[in-house]
């Protein structure tokens, strides 16, 4: 990290409670010294997790709220009465720009809807957008929407091509990465009209933006494109489609390991490799969908991870702020805008 | 098998060509001694390949079809100038009722398309949906639509989940199926408005369904219901998806057993155990995407598969025309006509 940065931090969402949250800033502490984080919950919770690391406390500051969102909550509600939630409050020091990103591990609906309250969606943008990163054979991708939308038009998957390829210039680096368009075939004529006709708008767009065309499902894991654009329902059962077969392949390995001696023998001599290739599998380690489009950086842990997966959600969080990805989507869309949005809006 | 009955088998289909369809019979030839095939094909080619199994000849019968469907053909074109291709008569003989069942490893689009065409919908259904067998932690599942149509309304999912849920007890001889709906999440207040108008319709209806309510992507996996129901454009792309993620942790894990020694002599010992985790993962051994609500059964066989894949292909083509799949989705959808269908379509 370059530069001095605050990171704004829901303790009280997620499903094991601030413990975990207070074992992933102790980490993240550490990794980034120019960091620091404002910690919001309650104090009376809070306080007591530190007696053992005062020393924290010199770059965690605690600020207390008395309330806290619930995994069932609902969206419209929290935006009413939920202005004293530790998950309000997180966001509400990012809109005071006191920090730089705020990270929760709590209801997803209503983080949503407290960010897009508070921060506002970035001018001519419809809707924000969440993108995961995904292990691939070539590393890691960028996939969007995983699920802020229930159904997407041409425009929103413009959008969505835009910022998902500045995420991947600011957090993977990459100089000019590849975006695709998911769809059920890689040929032109495939698919309904939202997908081609985005495809036919970034195709003529004058952007920064290798455009691949369409990929399919098994393009996703191959890598063959950085960024894959979708629409959040699609893309939201693509996440957990991946996640459930990943878990099942590891199952049936396991059971297929401790079926025979000869394979509980070969288990303990591959046992090392085994552990690297969970440590691969291991959802923590890209832990966190980023919330992109809005005037602010917002990222979503799991709600069941642990402090290492909430760590990593903190360290994409730093990453993205000292990148600059907002400000990056704004720069790419003033060049978008007069030359292939109006394409795609008159088809 | 109980009953005698004739499969329609398009022998020009397919990467690898004919010598996979003969090799593929070979196999069925055995194992179904009741049933009869009709061989669709260049007469030419097929001859020599029963030079030494002459005596299959008894039970197939070569049909000559001068012309072959190429996999980049567009189905609009097949249509018009197909008439003396092997995948066109061989759905004609199903038409002609002189077999119950076609099967063809061709163009998806095309092999729908002709179906279509020559065999029809059934009464009151608005597009046909192709059905997958997908493996799961508790054995296998019924998924549709996987790629028949790009986008499905709420009277579509209705029609999907009878379908799929016949189909569901003839082939997999369950007797109360479940039958869930992919979305976004398991609330009721989750999805865009053709999934929530479909699960109030299934709600309210009076069938032999066991209407299990949303489930996610990871449900599928996890064998979470017998029959999952979705658009084609989302089936298509969980399928991909979970055939991608599949090869990539298998990739991962050969990466792993190769990268050290330990881990190649743990390879060697569990050699037993990973071919049948390779066995359980064959994507041939549920080879084959069934088109469903047809006045016919047309199955189609991956491209690229070979002969075992392709007799997996009949096996399945032929448990589905002896289990009677058509007659009971007409009899559920006569059921189901009077009361759960307007309310669908009134919302």
């Amino acid at each position: 990290m370059a530069r001095e940065l605050t990171v704004s931090v829901d303790a009280m969402g997620g499903d094991a409670g601030p413990g975990v949250v207070v074992a992933a800033l102790a980490r993240s502490v550490l990794r980034h010294p120019a960091a620091k984080f404002l910690l919001h919950g309650d104090e009376n919770v809070l306080k007591p997790l530190f007696a053992k690391r005062a020393k924290m406390l010199e770059r965690v500051e605690i600020r207390h709220a008395p309330e806290q969102v619930k995994m069932e909550d609902k969206p419209s509600l929290v935006l009413r009465r939920g202005r004293n939630t530790s998950m309000w409050r997180a966001i509400e020091a990012v809109k005071a720009k006191e920090a730089e990103v705020a990270v929760s591990a709590g209801n997803t609906g209503a983080l949503m809807a407290m960010s897009m309250f508070q921060l506002g969606v970035l001018e001519g943008l419809s809707r924000p957008a969440i993108a995961a990163l995904w292990p691939t054979k070539r590393g890691q991708s960028v996939v969007l929407d995983v699920g802020a939308n229930v159904s997407s038009d041409a425009d929103q998957l413009v959008d969505f091509a835009v910022m998902g390829e500045a995420f991947a210039r600011a957090v993977l680096g990459l100089e000019r990465p590849s975006v695709g368009i998911l769809n059920v075939g890689s040929e032109d004529m495939k698919g309904h009209d939202a997908v081609k006709s985005a495809a036919q708008a970034l195709r003529g767009a004058t952007l920064p933006i290798e455009f691949h065309g369409f990929v399919e499902g098994d393009d996703i894991a191959l890598g063959t494109v950085d960024v894959v654009v979708t629409d959040g329902f699609s893309g939201n059962i693509a996440l957990k489609t991946a996640e459930g077969t990943a878990k099942l392949v590891v199952g049936f390995l396991r059971a297929a390991l401790t079926r025979s001696l000869l394979g509980r023998i070969g288990g303990l001599f591959a046992a090392g490799a085994l552990k690297a290739l969970k440590r691969k599998l291991d959802p923590r380690a890209s832990n966190g969908g980023i919330f992109l489009g809005l005037n602010g950086i917002v990222v979503k842990s799991h709600g069941g991870t642990d402090a290492l997966g909430f760590a990593s959600a903190l360290d994409m969080a730093i990453d993205m702020a000292d990148a600059g990805v907002i400000q990056r989507i704004v720069a790419d869309r003033a060049h978008l805008a007069p030359q292939a949005l109006p394409e795609a809006a008159a088809s």
